[in-house]
């Protein structure tokens, strides 16, 4: 197996994890069979497809690349039908979430980056490729983007593609050290699971002292 | 009347007709006149502009022709002042939406063959085409895309865009044959309405046999 | 201070006052640190991402140059541990919107026209460039955009774009006028919050003559 053929199937890995999770929660919000795949294609691809508008490559690959969307919406019709077995692979799941967390960090980065992005940029091209399908996928649920709310995801993807960029001003962007960055976003990604870690909320009222009312 | 000019005016006719379904949708949610507008844009262009923006055709024809956005904008106009009337009209609506679908499929998925973008994604461009101003609409109404929860209506231009797809691989993509793909959309669409056709809905929780308790 | 710092300082003077505006409505939904920034970038940067990629400028400023995106993420972090203190600031953060709006406009035609698109598709690109942040930010948080509901605001840009694009047309497209034109639309904005003008409602139930029962 060459190396551009690991990649592939890497990043098409990632593209199945992540229209997985997008047809489950359409699936959870009583979507038909289109719209469940609708949702998926978006999870898996809306990133990506952001990525290559921002940085010109056009068609973008989830349109020039058959296997990329043939992908999204195979996955996505197999939950539609297998989703109460797919329930409990929950935790299957979120691991397999975080490897294309982390995959798509890596990949997004690199590519804003040959496409002589500046780093900033770069590292937010890279962050939105990664969490960009899960947006996407709470955009069209009608909900609160989750990676707005809580635990650490979109962080995890912003140390991971800050890494990148480190690496590739240092010239030391080969396979060996980038892949230690995709593992570093995805046992950062784990642990934070694991411990529910959180980003901060802001306390929207301080706490008073002193004897409060029955009902304000 | 030359080709050129029947294209246009037919491409004006989608962009009038979908520009209504957004004023109506936001006038029921009480927008104001400027949102009723935008909405109405929206709806009518947005498809198009993703399809622009994805085969590079910058700026995209909704900028680039006065015509588009006028049309757009005075037709949504028209819906906020004389929507009570617009109401009464709604049978004839759904068939000139499901005209407005089939022109938007054709075009967008040939535009995409055009721009070199390989069949599968040219498939799913041409379909976006002509959902998407409607998925613009739902978004900006917060409310879950109504396409993806019910009716064939994504699929049709689905179907449409792949007969187009085969026609241009069989060298057959000529007025008559792209006119019977955009027939075809046409009444897959009008009799899924009669019918009440719908894709299938999964079952969240399959029925169990024997007693279930009093509550969970 | 030569002529482009004053531009680039005005120019990050509105980044910072729209991500002010989307960080503090992310506080209000309790949204996590990375979401407040998430959302301040969104509405500090979203509306010339997208007047960047319908004009083919890629990639978008807010990527390409390092101090959009970090006055952006440094202004939403400061609403996110200030934001009682900012709260007491609404009046001052009405006035500098208005600001931006009014230099979000006139930049955002500017570059429309600059970028060859004709004169009524750049006014339509100005207008989403100084509203777009907001419609992202309304977005991300799950709401009907604002400025399709109430207030002169997208009214107020879209006629400071027209100004614009007039002046150019004749010619007079001089730092002069431009000014004049941004004053209009920071005027224009002004005066509507102060003596609440809106855009009409449509009536959706006519009023009807006779008697009426108790209840409907």
């Amino acid at each position: 197996m060459t190396t551009s053929t690991a990649l592939l199937f890497a990043d098409l890995t990632g593209v199945a994890v992540f229209a997985a999770s997008g047809a489950s929660a359409a699936v959870a919000k009583r979507l038909d069979l289109f719209g469940v795949v609708f949702v998926g294609f978006v999870a898996a691809l809306g990133g990506g497809i952001f990525r290559d508008l921002a940085i010109d490559e056009v068609p973008p690959l989830a349109f020039a690349d058959w296997r990329y969307a043939t992908t999204a919406a195979v996955t996505a019709a197999a939950v539609f039908w297998l989703h109460p077995q797919f329930a409990r692979l929950r935790t299957t799941v979120l691991v397999l979430d975080a490897a294309g967390l982390a995959l798509f960090t890596v990949t997004g980065t690199l590519k804003a980056l040959d496409a002589q992005v500046p780093a900033v940029g770069a590292c937010v091209i890279g962050m939105l490729t990664a969490i960009g399908g899960g947006l996407g996928r709470d955009l069209l649920t009608a909900e609160i983007p989750v990676v707005l709310r809580r635990e650490i995801y979109a962080v995890a993807a912003l140390v991971g593609a800050i890494a990148v960029a480190l690496l590739d001003s240092l010239g030391r962007a080969d396979t060996l050290w980038l892949t230690a960055a995709a593992v570093l976003v995805f046992v950062l990604r784990l642990v934070a699971l694991r411990r529910r870690w959180s980003a901060p909320i802001a306390t929207l009222r301080p706490p008073k002292t002193g004897v409060r009312g029955p009902q304000p």
